[in-house]
């Protein structure tokens, strides 16, 4: 069966050059980096060139790099490490209403310790307004996160502007660069954030693995404790084989950017630009230009997504409604509510993700088959029957 | 160089068949188990069969198996989950004084949170005393955490009979199994247990992957939030082929576990009874004959371990002087001294953990070089000339 991949945005497969990379490495390499003895300062080296190679790539220091496990697990750190570790200083935070699960469940659990959570509007594009955060600051104030770039509809925030607002009012700022990373050019220098997330598995590397910047000086609490690894602030024996693919395949993503990032908004606009032609009632999500250069979302009235991407998976394509992480729960996503959009019509909601393996044909097959299955899927459809 | 890996509770190889498997399914599958399609059913399917393994061979529940992302993990989240979620029932929790540090740290954590710790002390060979820890349950006792085994000295702990004194008060009870996993049989129906920390690499299985079981019934809050990943439990895209290594790890540990234990008891045994006969002032550490198979360890008088270590690496040999997650601290082990050894001698502790690859030649040449080395080593120790 011919099979289209169009699910960038909840994995990628690993980069052959990573894969063969890590394979070599398994082989020969197994010490505990914090061993003393020949085996242990093999894997602590190899672990350190990784560490100094992506920090490199990051324009920070090897010392502010630390390796997590996911970027659920990067995120929660930030969140709760943050606020455990600066209550004597304030008791509120401000996230945006369309950050990932991994920041929205860590508030809402903070807001039942008694932290005052404020979720940030977003106008319909999925923006934040920076007049609006100004006005949300307060002197309890004492972390704001906000995405670098939103996983459903591919929106890009102005991280650099919020970073200088959280700077002028002494607050720590995380950006949950999961959709961003390996996508957008990411000097955390000149973005000047405290604190920022990095997941391999969306720029092909290996999954189970990420990371959690951490700016010199930030005041932060560990989650993961009891052990010397990550300077003292994340315990567990590193994923030794999985951090050196990490930084491999973030190297290449650098190296391979433009080149990536032309061929795919060609075809991402292409995708934008016919599919609502084909399919009436078709509407495009996030913002037109100012997106991942990989992303399309669109919701689709009258339709529910996830039937959408069950039937497309019946003609080999695979695709998404939604985040990885909450797309079973069904439930229109917080995030298109939070753009305004209706929930009737937040469930029409679906993505189509590119990677470096897609062709102008993958486009092309999905531009065929799609508004046959649209029409099908609304012949039966209990919303389009009472619409 | 002749290198002998005697370091096997620091961290073991990836197993060959494993690595093979491993290697196999990494070029294969990549699709995020969450996912509505193709790629994302056909790692849900081998994600599962890797939980349905691995829970068979525990004699428990699929469902009650959550993977994570390292020892350190499991624990770190046992301790903090219960102590959160069960603190309307009370605030008192009852750990060894010899648990591993990510035990031990987010129980000083807790207790700074309002938590009240019992440090439940043990005995000269590292082995907890029930009517101690009956004497200390109170009705506020929400949590016992004893390891299965010791990672410094072997000792392998009551776990069973722990296990009801906790079920008889109504606490749940936690056991840190790490160094026992793989040499031990473990029936967890059987042991009882309310959660329980596995974790991959130290039974031949690739790092960055572990478990915690968590008994149907068990009130837990989660760590790491916000995915729909692990019954909602543990958020983050899931590291597929970490697990399926793990599993499958686990299954060879299980299938080889008596031959393997047969051998290694054999090479321990000569170490434990040769060295000492070779080595003056040299006292084996840890219970004499309920330790775990691979396990020896000494405390060397008048010799900082450390040192040791490093100069039995000069002739390829490699060993720790205690936890790979706090060796390099350089102060006198948590562990050694809660079994009353004096701090000057525990300051000479010295482990051998032998692995599947050491062959009786192994042992002879450690036998062979290590008198000499304690000689040369006494002779320049500031310890000695003061003794």
């Amino acid at each position: 069966m011919k099979r289209v991949y169009l699910d960038h945005q909840a994995t990628t497969p690993i980069h052959p050059e990573v894969l063969s990379l890590m394979e070599n490495l398994q082989k020969e390499v197994f010490g505990n980096p914090q061993s003393s003895h020949y085996f242990g300062f093999e894997a602590k080296k190899l672990l350190e060139e990784a560490r100094e190679k992506i920090a490199s790539l990051l324009n920070v220091s090897p010392s502010e790099i630390c390796f997590t496990s996911s970027g659920a697990e990067s995120n929660n750190w930030a969140i709760k490490g943050v606020a455990f570790a600066n209550q004597d200083k304030g008791n509120h935070i401000i996230v945006s209403a369309i950050e990932h699960s991994s920041i929205i469940q860590p508030a809402k659990r903070l807001e039942k310790m008694g932290f005052e959570i404020t979720y940030l509007p977003v106008d319909k594009y999925g923006t934040v307004d920076l007049d609006e955060l100004k006005k949300k600051i307060k002197k309890e104030t004492i972390l704001i996160s906000i995405m670098h770039a939103n996983y459903e509809v591919g929106t890009i925030e102005p991280i650099k502007e919020i970073a200088e607002i959280a700077k002028e009012n002494n607050i720590i700022f995380h950006s949950d660069g999961v959709a961003a990373a390996g996508q957008l050019k990411i000097d955390l220098k000149e973005l000047d954030v405290n604190l920022y997330t990095i997941s391999s598995h969306t720029f092909y590397g290996p999954k189970g693995v990420a990371l959690l910047y951490i700016k010199k000086g930030t005041k932060i609490q560990p989650l993961i404790e009891g052990g010397i690894q990550e300077n003292n602030r994340r315990a567990g024996t590193e994923n030794l084989i999985g951090i050196i693919g990490m930084a491999k395949a973030y190297e290449i993503a650098i190296k391979e950017m433009e080149e990536r990032n032309e061929r795919l908004k060609r075809l991402r606009n292409k995708l934008i630009q016919e599919l609502p032609r084909m399919v009436e009632n078709v509407y495009l999500t996030g913002h037109p230009e100012n997106r991942l250069p990989n992303h399309v979302s669109f919701c689709v009235e009258y339709i529910e997504g996830e039937a959408m991407v069950l039937y497309l998976n019946q003609y080999g394509i695979a695709c998404a409604s939604g985040s990885a992480c909450s797309s079973k729960q069904l439930k229109a996503s917080h995030v298109l509510l939070a753009m305004g959009i209706p929930p009737i019509l937040a469930q029409g909601s679906i993505l189509f993700t590119l990677g470096i393996d897609n062709k102008e044909e993958d486009i092309n097959y999905l531009l065929e088959v799609f508004p046959s299955i649209v029409k099908k899927l609304r012949e039966i459809s209990p919303l389009y029957k009472t619409s």
